[in-house]
């Protein structure tokens, strides 16, 4: 088991990445091939005198940037350290893939490369959210936007046994992220993935309003991409303004700043418990292969987890169980698409959605 | 002047809404219309000894609830307090509603009973929120999903009215919620909706992602119903969970609580520049009069400042702007129905844009 990652990528790399690296090899013996430039990557180790760690290097001669395009620079790039990387796991010299550069170049090398699971649209990008309750999940994230409702369907199956490996959460609760909690509450898309996630063999739980998602109802919370990734970033945007206000009003005067001071284990608590960095990355599912993609600015400590996160992935085989429940699922989505593409079966299941007449379709639409 | 209060909706109604109509009465002078069972409005006011304030009481038999469906319930419910009130406006008896009752009751009676102005599709809700800069403005905030790129530029035009009116800026930035800053980012409608903002007479400052947004850089920014509801009470999700997690942080010891005592003046400033009910209510733009929509939860102080709001309103003649702005940008507007009705004229269109060589449409489409 080899773990491929990406040594260029990210706002500190390689200082931070090679440091992460070199501490998840020492904490899990993890094995290790950075992929970058070899001089820089090769006097990095030689820094933290970690040449007898389980730690080679891979070299790449080129790096997409954090403000490339990603599309453009991937072309263009073809020794670029992001596509080394998959091409090592597509390969199969190394089974993961591990990178905290510019996300869009991820994805789309994980997408031209490692190539989406059978039954899987697009990828999406998975991430774990603090809640009063512990952590839930919530995807897409941002891999796609326009998200079709058999998307969301695949996404909620990813999601399930991203939960069943990460939160160690047998039958983990599966939501929809909607305006409303009543089943018929949404726009198009989401009523008709309501439907389907309805009839799989998910512990589907229905429409997820923003607020209950931090009371930690769902385990996994599927919406599309540009929702998930606006959403995201204004909670994220929320956290830093409260930061920084407490930081304000903890500093104004020297006696709330002696008060501040007795209460420093008690803020700390509260950083740890919504630290990005515990969690480490987020995955990329649904591609043939392990990738997790870290934050640009991930701090050594982000990197030694992301890695470490891509270790259990491999051990919990998350991939291949993936696509087990997609194919086990597949009749839904055949379903679903016969409507899209069939106009006479679609108005027909329309109608036997509504009179509950036609015994065709039954299955597929007369569920509430 | 004359403003109409919905005496019986919301969750602490009518107690709660009566004591914040007396407020308003008592520091702003306001004339005010209760709308609702008159027995029991009659009682309140007894209660508070208001006879004397320019408060009168118009009676309505019926209450929509704030778990109804909405819309069969206005249907069903002809003498309902929010329907009374909205029919005082159109009849010109009152100039503007505030409720705090059920969110889509309001919006239908007002879509229904005011009708949307002259080149507005669709009424939207905008809310204030917090920043790091003071307040901005997002909507649509959930009375509509799946919306075209012809809404998004009204909200525009209408959220840039009412932050020149409630924020006091004369040129106030336009955003756009988007998940890169990049011109191209989004989906098919947002990158429309950025071509015909572009072209505007609006203070436009382009694609503004989640967390910059609490950075305050726009003063307004646009978003789809869907993305801006979910976004919104995700947003109160996280800040109700830091609220909690400050809670049980601080009161674990004897000694976290006594330097929590010394630090209350500062958790106030905080929960001050976060509460809600400084503003009282979200605004309904868009329809032939002044709405204001208060949180369910409405405190007496909140249904204050939500009648304090209407009044401004009316003395800006923000509806009145509206339309004066719509019309204005009216020639925005045609150019893209155009192209929405002339499929002809959109091939052409997309042609000229790609090759910027038909003129007829290269004003609308070459914008970069």
């Amino acid at each position: 088991m080899k773990i491929a990652v990406d040594g260029m990528g990210g706002d500190f790399a390689p200082q931070a990445i090679v440091e992460g690296a070199v501490l998840a090899a020492q904490q899990h013996n993890t094995s290790i091939t950075l992929v970058g430039d070899e001089g820089r990557l090769e006097r990095e180790l030689d820094r933290l005198q970690a040449h007898a760690l389980p730690i080679t290097i891979c070299h790449a001669s080129e790096v997409v940037h954090m403000d490339e395009a990603p599309v453009m620079a991937l072309r263009k790039k073809r020794f670029s350290s992001i596509r080394v990387a998959m091409e090592l796991v597509r390969s199969g010299e190394a089974q993961a893939v591990v990178s905290a550069g510019n996300t869009g170049a991820a994805l789309g090398a994980a997408t031209m490369i490692l190539r989406p699971l059978r039954g899987i649209d697009r990828p999406a990008i998975a991430t774990l959210l603090p809640t009063q309750k512990g952590a839930s999940i919530l995807l897409d994230v941002g891999a796609n936007v326009d998200c079709k409702s058999t998307q969301l369907f695949q996404f909620g199956i990813m999601g399930d046994v991203f939960a069943k490996c990460i939160l160690d959460k047998p039958y983990p609760a599966v939501g929809l992220l909607a305006i409303g909690e009543e089943d018929t509450k949404g726009n198009d898309v989401t009523r008709e993935a309501f439907l389907m996630l309805k009839q799989s063999d998910l512990n589907f739980i229905g429409n997820i309003e923003g607020k209950p998602f931090f009371h930690g109802v769902a385990d996994v919370v599927v919406c599309d991409g540009f929702i998930g990734n606006v959403a995201l970033k204004m909670c994220e945007g929320v956290a830093e303004m409260y930061g920084q206000a407490l930081k304000t009003a903890l500093t104004r005067t020297p006696w709330r700043r002696l008060a501040a001071t007795l209460l420093r284990p008690a803020l700390q608590d509260i950083r740890r418990r919504v630290d990005a960095s515990e969690y480490g990355g987020a995955p990329l599912l649904g591609v043939n292969g392990t990738c997790i993609i870290g934050h640009g600015n991930s701090t050594p400590k982000a990197v030694k987890n992301a890695i470490h996160m891509a270790q259990r992935f491999l051990e919990e085989r998350v991939t291949e169980r993936i696509q087990e429940e997609v194919e086990r699922n597949s009749d839904i989505q055949d379903a679903s698409g016969a409507r899209g593409r069939n106009i006479w079966r679609h108005i027909r299941s329309t109608m036997s959605f509504r009179g509950e007449r036609e015994e065709e379709d039954e299955e597929v639409t007369s569920e509430p």
